[in-house]
């Protein structure tokens, strides 16, 4: 074995030192600083160290139930530790993803859109109520919006809340099977508390949807109260360890100051206040916080897989091999693009927030038609290169011990929780359409659909050597293009009677591949303009430019019908683009493993056999093999019950017995 | 409920009212005629009522232990039943298909290639010897290939048997970690026997591979024997009930005739003879079998899949949506089309196996092209349109209880199983490689490979009135193509003075591109043939066609730089085939229900909430998630271990607690 490791070792570090760049200055540059960089590696350790004093068997071992109690005792340990450590919310969350890797089950004060509901949509005493029991976990809430018959629709949601001024009380109920709440997180078991979203009648009017803080269990002895019927829905793809849960409520009384009320209020009477500005109830603005905690998780799960597929001790050599490099570098492209787009929607989201929190309300519907076409984008292509990464790994990479099922699941949860992601990009395209219809009525565009109203050349002017300058311009070609087609198709089907929603619903697969062109140009456009304008070392940005290339060029041949059906490449440019993806893997090559090294993950954030630093995966699949629960018994039960009877009664129908 | 129950029945059922044909024909059509469907339905409901009568609980709901122990439990009784009705090997398949739907683990005379292989490769004498006592289950077998380094490439296997002349006995062993056995199927705790493929030595000379019965546990202790070590793997993505094992062999002695000697002998003396005719170790046949079994497979996977997300009774209407019929009309396609392919290649191979048994291995190697290219094909174009289905449920799709995810498992698990699918499309590369050029050098080409040879015109002669014949020609143009590409870059490479095989992986790529294109040309054709040739209804027949087209025009869509580059298509045949496309959709959107209808696969085939004729999913999916393990309790120990006492700690730093 020991020489089995060393050989090992010896592969990996060879292929290291072939690398172009310091692998420090680009970790350095993904972090945002040197000191950083040194942060995190001190939280991450921190992490590590503590993961290994819980002394859990491996994961996939463990029941549901013990995988339950496992991640609990870990979210009241980040509670803890948060506090000894001194760290801020963005730190909590490296702390969480090292020491919860692809788990879920937040728990309080840092269960989703719990908290930040209670923050933006509460009054100041509410906040100042709920939020320090919030903090000391008292209250466990989690926000209960989805019910079984109503996800990405929020306005169809069937639950009410009706006012009774005679005892200043709302009284809340899901009249049918349909609307009670299911799927939210931590609901089923953990939550004490909720907010609850409902349709809000009082004086015999319906005021549509609003949302309050409704009481699930007892504090102290955590019993369900009455008329709550709470639990959890069951196993499901991934995230087994999350208690998502259904709540049914049967005329259930809180007091009125349960309904948050920073904007829309209803008085003692049970008179209705509208909200000054309707368009601010910032629903959609944590709505679009959410989408963007998705892309930033998503690149997460793409960076576990690449890095784990590349960074195989034993396997180094097979990247020479095309079919592999093929497979794994775009998506190595894609962590990278898809790390500098989330870092540059984070700025954006910022920017806009504290001008809504000014009361400027313009770019609202920008940031969220972004954050919710990003989304559907990132988690797609995210989902499906990680099985491309997954199945590069062979038979080894359907076995639990890889770790690859558990990131795969991860991942293609995002595509469809928090709205699915057709009806994402919908809501991106209606964006678009508006913005276009706009321009075409001369009024200039800004922001991230600037590019619309730029002239457009018919045939790209792209020679042999390619110009990320060049292969932007494609991307946005294409989309204007698409965002045209579809734009003019709802016309037509409109010019022929229709009603404006049957000519959106005969438009609506354009529609969104109109939002994924126009979504495709914006990554490729912050890539690009990560790689160009920062201050980088010259090694590192050489190193980096060439993934963008590959980001860039795989896209189009991807996509290829899309940017030669109006003739934009010609069948030369087409071959040149060829060519260049074939050099482009060469180049990468040397720099594949370093890249991934880049991403600085401890092993314990891949919980896998084959992605591990000391690269000895054939010791490590074989320990795993030996510990799996099934092995704890040489002879089964199973063969003493029903093989040896079903024997026996062969044996009576005269058949042949005898050994071996 | 009662109202909710009868809503959603009539919703379905006006949506069946819309079909233009008769679903009983259709379901005839594809059983193979109606006494088919009869016996189908007779055995299937003999299957369903066995299931019942077991009273398991949810499969979701049961531990990994649990499930193997069902499985085994399910197999001893598929062996008494299969006896007691009179199954043909076919017919247990359907037994199986609905009674253990979507698991895996068959024992000893249903394990996959260990009944064959002794077979196929015994003398009558080992023949005698062993087949009886398979069938009686005495012995429990299972085939021992795979290593843990060593999966696709069998001629790399590490394990080697030795022969001893002074005792008459091979001496097997795995002698380092990379060779141990690693992931047969039911070797870790089910089977006493396995067929062991090792390098033979004899007289001091490696013959290569060959097969050998070994003996793994003691067959009335079912204690494992010495110098075994054999074990379970641990959990998988999908098929967790199997016992996929490993095994470590210490100079294990076993008798000269364990040693399969139908055509390689060795004598007692250790003289080795080779095979009359090398071709014929019957290797490739029994893979090419398998191959074709996983391609039979992944229909059954598709067609649940595409039944389960058709036939959702309070959903119906969703399909309306544009969006949704782009992704499930697409796949209903593909299931059609590969329940015609599968019974196409079935037809070819039962014709040339015949040939093989009298010894004409003429069509061996074309035989087997077929069946690996088919197996990559059918298996990456199935696991990803089951995703696509999963996905268009939303979130429910996400949990187990809609059944989906068991589905994809299954499903994903064919495309590394038994050679990794970019590994089986360079083995038809190759196939095709070597017609191409045969045929240049003026050797005219029968079987699948014809077309090659055909006149190929340069621009596509499409009308508005579109074919089958047009469409079809469009996918042969294309892979004629990009094979004549490959080629050409294969020669390009070796004259710039590069060895074969450097040429042939710098080509890897557009290898497998154009196996693609062939695999999809030959399916299209087979499809096509399938709705043209037969004697079929009129109505079935029109409305197979729809489906047939929707195949043809989807795949073009995908793919669409491949058939434009060269300019096959010209801008507006691409906006006719944009045209054809939402024609289609709305063609079939009527018919939609009533073809899946035509699988008439039995609820329990899909152990699903979602999929089921009742079409009560709400009340499924709420007995589902009450009966979830989780909820055995209303309060979980975790509140008391872990919760409760860090709020004790947080309250002794002086902060607030409170009741709500």
């Amino acid at each position: 074995m020991a020489s089995a490791k060393l050989l090992v070792n010896s592969d990996l570090q060879n292929d290291r030192k072939r690398a172009t760049f310091d692998v420090e200055k680009l970790t350095n540059f993904i972090d945002g600083g040197a000191e950083k960089t040194s942060r995190r590696r001190y939280i991450q350790n921190t992490a590590v160290n503590d993961h290994a004093a819980l002394k859990l068997k491996p994961w996939a071992f463990r029941t549901r139930e013990e995988n339950y109690e496992a991640v609990v005792r870990k979210q009241v340990q980040v509670a803890r530790r948060s506090k000894e450590l001194g760290l801020n919310n963005q730190e909590i969350s490296i702390y969480e993803e090292t020491f919860q890797s692809h788990e879920s089950n937040r728990i309080g004060p840092r269960n989703g859109m719990f908290p930040p509901t209670i923050e933006k949509q509460g009054t100041t005493e509410q906040k100042k109520k709920f939020l320090p029991l919030i903090q000391n976990m008292t209250l466990l809430g989690c926000y209960a919006q989805t019910e079984m018959g109503h996800g990405t629709f929020v306005r169809g949601l069937e639950s009410t809340a009706t006012y009774d001024p005679k005892t200043k009380e709302f009284i809340l109920n899901t009249p049918t099977i349909t609307s009670m709440k299911f799927w939210p997180g931590s609901l089923g078991k953990t939550s004490n508390v909720c907010v609850f979203l409902a349709q809000l009648y009082t004086q015999g009017k319906c005021h549509g949807i609003h949302t309050f803080v409704l009481p699930l269990r007892d504090i102290d002895t955590h019993e369900s109260l009455p008329g709550i019927e709470v639990g959890d829905i069951g196993p499901k793809f991934g995230f087994k360890e999350n208690d998502n849960g259904y709540l049914r409520v049967n005329n259930v009384r809180i007091p009125r100051d349960y309904m948050l009320m920073r904007y829309a209020k209803v008085l003692e009477d049970g008179t209705y206040v509208k909200p000054e500005n309707s368009k601010i109830t910032y629903g959609t603005l944590i709505l679009s916080r959410v989408f963007l905690c998705v892309v930033i998780f998503v690149y997460t799960d793409s960076k576990s897989a690449s890095y784990l597929c590349l960074d195989r001790g034993p396997e180094a050599q097979v990247l020479d091999y095309q079919t592999q490099q093929t497979k794994l570098f775009p998506l190595l492209a894609k962590s990278y693009a898809f790390i500098f787009v989330a870092r540059a929607v984070d700025q954006t989201f910022n920017r806009i927030n504290s001008q809504i929190e000014l009361g400027k309300l313009d770019y609202l519907a920008e940031l969220h038609a972004l954050c919710a076409g990003l989304k559907a984008f990132t988690t797609d292509q995210a989902a499906a290169g990680i099985e491309v990464c997954r199945m590069s790994c062979g038979g080894h990479g359907y076995s639990d011990a890889s770790g690859l099922p558990k990131i795969y699941v991860s991942a293609t949860a995002m595509c469809t929780v928090e709205g699915e992601n057709s009806v994402m990009l919908l809501q991106m395209a209606r964006f678009l359409i508006k913005s276009y219809n706009k321009m075409k009525t001369g009024h200039p565009l800004k922001g991230f659909v600037e590019y619309l109203g730029n002239k457009q050349t018919a045939r790209s002017s792209m020679t042999k050597n390619i110009t990320l300058q060049c292969l932007q311009e494609a991307y946005e070609h294409r989309a204007v293009r698409m965002i045209e087609e579809a734009a003019q198709s709802l016309k037509k089907h409109q010019k022929l009677g229709l009603t404006a929603e049957d000519a959106w619903n005969l438009t609506s697969t354009q529609l969104t591949w109109a939002a994924l062109a126009h979504c495709h140009a914006y990554v490729v456009k912050m890539f690009v303009s990560m790689v160009t304008t920062i201050g980088l070392d010259d090694n590192v940005r050489a190193a980096v430019t060439s993934l963008c290339f590959l980001y860039a060029v795989d896209g189009i041949h991807e996509k290829l019908g899309e940017f030669i059906q109006d003739g934009f490449f010609d069948s030369a440019q087409v071959d040149i683009l060829t060519n260049k993806m074939v050099t482009l893997l060469s180049e990468i090559r040397p720099n594949a493993v370093a890249m991934v090294d880049a991403f600085d993950l401890p092993d314990i954030n891949l919980d896998s056999c084959l992605g591990r630093y000391d690269g000895n995966v054939y010791q490590a699949l074989y320990d795993y093999a030996k510990s799996s629960p099934l092995n704890e018994n040489d002879v089964l039960s199973s063969f003493h019950k029903y093989i040896q009877p079903l024997r026996k009664m062969s044996n009576k129908d005269g058949e042949l017995q005898a050994k071996l």
